[in-house]
């Protein structure tokens, strides 16, 4: 029996990374382009057509061996007929991105966020470990969130489903949120979250080693934070913990209503590794149900930027396989 | 064709409900018999499979046209094999509740967490309304929760998903609750947990009207702070907003994760109705996300005791179509 290949796509504002990935989810080819947001994003759909097709001509590989095609893609999307209804980084405004790379390319096309396609592509073969249910929550510049239950995306009733970074931690005096809220988690453990708070709080502890690091510096990072905190910095100490109370918190109310196998952080944040992933396994154990401790699992996402790619090779083959 | 019968079991520690369910959810027959739990509840499973019997002379049904039996039980329960870890109510301590009433009644039998079953009925026939993506959630002595996802109850690892009830609402200094936490939903939205804040406060409102029905009686019930509270008293108000306050914002954070299409409030508490719902949305319009607020309607629960044995027979007929 022939190989069956995907290809994955992992729609940036500045890059596009592709991958030909067969069922076992072996990356057989990986490369990327950048993302032309000029004329409204126009041209998008053509060069992600040419380019798989100049790979193919590169490869061993015959186009009768390619299933289809996978999409991450930003913004909000109508998850049936793969229409974008607004990706602010693209330019795209209610364009028809399933339909117009079908027609390109002669391929089935399945479209899903890029938060929920990371989670999937964790869950696959990264650090998932292929738990049925499972939460992947990314910690970079915002927060991106994504739930997979029995093995598939979980959507909700209008594609919402894995906002997990808008959970409220503060109910009241809360820092604003891009979503129009206040005290959204995302406000607190971001990368931008958790460099505001030590920021905020430099002032009162000026003597802190993490206000010696500003020093000459534009602004602090989240790194910033954790070196300063591995060095024993006390306050940068405190504001891990208030981050891993708030993250830790939402993590185990969500697990005491869902009760997954598997946390997985991933993001720029998630490289702290044990110094996050430690404090945050005490929160949790502290807020979450006996047996719902028992039954979850913390991990750090281990494929870093191929989950996106991988993911979404994955969605294709998880569509395909039920026609 | 022949018409499909299901026979809906709603196990309690007082009384074991029963019906004749069609494929569309009419309840042909519904009766009940008493819950016999001596001999460490030995007897439950020949009575049950005993009264279908007799109830099944006293109708026209005849046994050929039942399909099988979907329980809804109280305990930890395997949910592959229906076998029941520990109901403390019912004296089981592992039982294998599927195997042996399959043995006495010669039917398929499936078993699931009674918070499910009730959901899934009210998902069913109730005011759930056939959501496909709906959080139920019972405010009795105690909170029972469900959840249905793509129209199927959630699991989760371990068969904890939808312990609404232990959402932790206040992480310091709260009440403790039997779950061995402290400061869970449940200590606080409950039945239980309303006439528990309302009584604590009574000494700093001696002048309240809450005050005055307690006078002779032994102790406040919920009942007591909503009629007070709709004849004008402040505190017993005040009561309802903190209420609401814990109960929409568990439900927003929740939903900002599942992003459901249906919260349906069910159990003692509910009889409130729009005095418990109209609060109870406006804190939930505050933390959830706009988009996810604009798909989630709320209801009261509509199946009243019934929401056991509909759920129960909906199990059986999920069951059975997936063979």
């Amino acid at each position: 029996m022939k190989e069956k290949i995907a290809v994955g796509v992992d729609l940036g504002g500045t890059t596009i990374k592709m991958a030909f990935v067969d069922e076992s989810g072996n990356m057989i080819e990986k490369w990327h382009i950048p993302t032309d947001i000029t004329d409204g994003g126009r041209n998008i759909a053509n060069h992600i057509g040419a380019s798989i097709k100049d790979k193919l001509k590169d490869t061993d590989l015959e186009i009768s061996s390619i299933e289809g095609i996978g999409i991450g893609a930003p913004g909000f999307i109508n998850l049936e007929n793969g229409f974008i209804y607004k990706a602010v980084n693209l330019g795209w405004e209610n364009y028809p991105l399933k339909d117009d790379l079908e027609g390109i390319t002669g391929l089935p096309v399945f479209v899903d966020n890029d938060a929920n396609i990371a989670a999937l592509g964790e869950m696959w073969k990264g650090a998932g470990n292929q738990a049925a249910n499972l939460i992947c929550i990314t910690l970079g510049t915002g927060i991106g969130g994504g739930i997979i239950l029995d093995g598939e995306i979980l959507h909700g009733a209008n594609g919402m489903a894995g906002e997990i970074g808008h959970i409220t931690s503060i109910t009241s005096g809360g820092a604003p949120c891009n979503c129009g809220k206040t005290g959204c988690l995302e406000t607190i453990a971001s990368a931008t979250g958790i460099a505001r708070i030590a920021t905020e709080g430099l002032s009162d502890h000026p003597e802190s080693a993490l206000h010696q690091r500003l020093d000459g510096k534009e602004r602090l990072t989240a790194e910033d934070v954790f070196i300063s905190a591995a060095d024993g910095d006390e306050w940068s100490n405190e504001v891990i913990r208030t981050i891993c109370h708030h993250l830790g918190l939402a993590i185990a109310n969500l697990s005491n209503g869902l009760n997954p196998s598997k946390i997985v952080i991933g993001g720029g944040v998630s490289k702290a590794g044990d110094q996050l992933l430690k404090p945050l396994k005490e929160v949790f154990a502290q807020f979450a149900l006996p047996r719902v401790y028992e039954a979850t699992d913390f991990a750090i996402a281990s494929l870093g930027n191929d989950a996106g790619v991988v993911g979404a090779a994955k969605l294709l083959f998880n569509q395909t396989s039920k026609k």
